[in-house]
């Protein structure tokens, strides 16, 4: 079961912004964006830390979008991975991580993109 | 904001576990599982793809647990990805991994662990 995980770290987003602090803002843009992306949305779940923060995961029919916000340090965690089991979607994939890096727009970022499963599978 | 991140890829699973078929059973192993190695569940959200195979995530205060299952392969991808913000949560990562694996019992498996995030967070 071939797939690719895409992998981020993203520093010095801007910290104030309702995607950053809050979890409803966070959920309509990962779900807005997942769909433009041309994904398809079997689910959902996020969390809202106090005073601010957001632990969220949209669950893809291709395989899952997860992200983590920590305003107080204008950083974030994404990881989109999706699996080509009858279709490529990696470019669907690449299009959600830009369109989630646009719209929290980082000042720097890390960024790696594994490889999973294989032949075996 | 330093993390770890385990990732799996196992193959040779039993494939008539109710764990690898059905959501309800995979559901409650990843909370109990998550519980038991020490982490803080915030949320969960499963999806139960038919005729068989369950994508899921358990949202946790150090970040979060995402599996995917395809029972007619024996094939599963796993995430476990912790944050060690206040406190080193590395060694209760690698035992919810570990635990789940026990669970699951592939016969093979492929494994990777990225370091996410650094001095800059």
């Amino acid at each position: 079961m071939d797939g690719i995980h895409l992998l981020g770290e993203w520093y010095g987003c801007a910290a104030d912004l309702p995607e950053m602090t809050r979890a409803g803002p966070l959920r309509t843009l990962c779900l807005r964006v997942s769909e433009a992306s041309g994904m398809t949305i079997v689910g959902d779940r996020f969390f809202q830390f106090e005073p601010q923060g957001v632990t969220g995961t949209v669950l893809l029919a291709e395989s899952h979008l997860a992200i983590h916000t920590w305003p107080e340090h204008g950083f974030v965690t994404i990881d989109v991975y999706v699996c080509n089991y009858t279709t490529d979607n990696t470019a669907k994939a690449e299009l959600l991580f830009r369109s989630m890096q646009d719209a929290l727009m980082p000042q720097h970022t890390k960024f790696q993109a594994i490889h999973r499963g294989g032949r075996d599978a």
